[in-house]
């Protein structure tokens, strides 16, 4: 984006500019949750963090499909809330010192990031149906379903499987 | 947080840093949305965010009485996620030309930063509940549910109300 002209004409542009922030975003995730998993001990939660970045390959490959039906090449610009994100989640489990209460941690670290995507996602989706680009919209929400799943995964392990409970103990 | 000690020990200390965490992402909203309500043309979408930032004012409130609660001093501490949500919603706000793809562009904005306030809420009722500050629990939520009408409301006035269709159109 030029910082001193007003790129952003259309809502094609707009739909195109959030389209580059979330395949950024996704490929941020392929490239940091590897990192995240090495410092689980939960081992349900890290089999359902090894699971999602196997389904994150996937939705890049989705984005990378409707760049293609959008007649455009796959292209990420720069996504300073991913960013902001992923720094955080670093800076605190680099400053937790208790393996149970890291896991919790954890937890909420990557549902930050679940709820970033479910946001763009969502909005991404409304306006592809505004824009009237129906396979595009198929493509997105099964992104956007998995990672509501992810999500309440999430939740399952913090308060079912007794993660919260053993850190709080 | 120091740079060389793992300064979160127990649930306890995770639970304080969360919440000086989204102390200092009520505060910043309550800082930056009134930059952004400027910018808006939609009427229902000002406001929508008019009576959101009084909400605010409201939920950090509850923060304080949170801490009280808790025998601490409110106290925020930097949230580089909040931040980055701000910075992109910056930047796109300076990109876009067209007041209405502007309205379409400030909802998404706005959307990231409840989604965030609600996974971030989410975690903190789930680790009070483990930890039983019940009074705690109940002002949390009096916020996230705020927090979740708010971004119902965003997308209303998105897809009812026309702003998808208008910026599309």
């Amino acid at each position: 984006m030029g910082l001193f002209t007003k790129d952003i004409k259309t809502m094609d542009d707009l739909f195109l500019h959030t389209l580059q922030d979330i395949y950024y975003a996704e490929n941020q995730i392929l490239k940091n949750l590897p990192k995240m998993i090495e410092k689980v001990t939960n081992r349900e939660l890290s089999g359902g963090l090894k699971n999602h970045l196997e389904e994150t390959k996937k939705q890049v490959e989705r984005l990378e499909q409707v760049f293609e039906k959008l007649g455009e090449k796959p292209k990420a610009t720069d996504c300073p809330a991913m960013d902001g994100i992923i720094k955080e989640a670093d800076e605190i489990a680099g400053n937790v010192a208790d393996k149970e209460v890291l896991d919790a941690a954890i937890i909420a670290a990557a549902q930050a990031v679940e709820h970033y995507e479910i946001t763009r996602y969502g909005t991404l989706i409304a306006w592809a149906e505004a824009l009237g680009h129906d396979e595009v919209v198929r493509l997105l929400t099964t992104n956007l379903n998995e990672e509501k799943a992810a999500d309440k995964k999430l939740t399952t392990v913090a308060e079912r499987k007794g993660v919260n409970q053993k850190a709080a103990s």
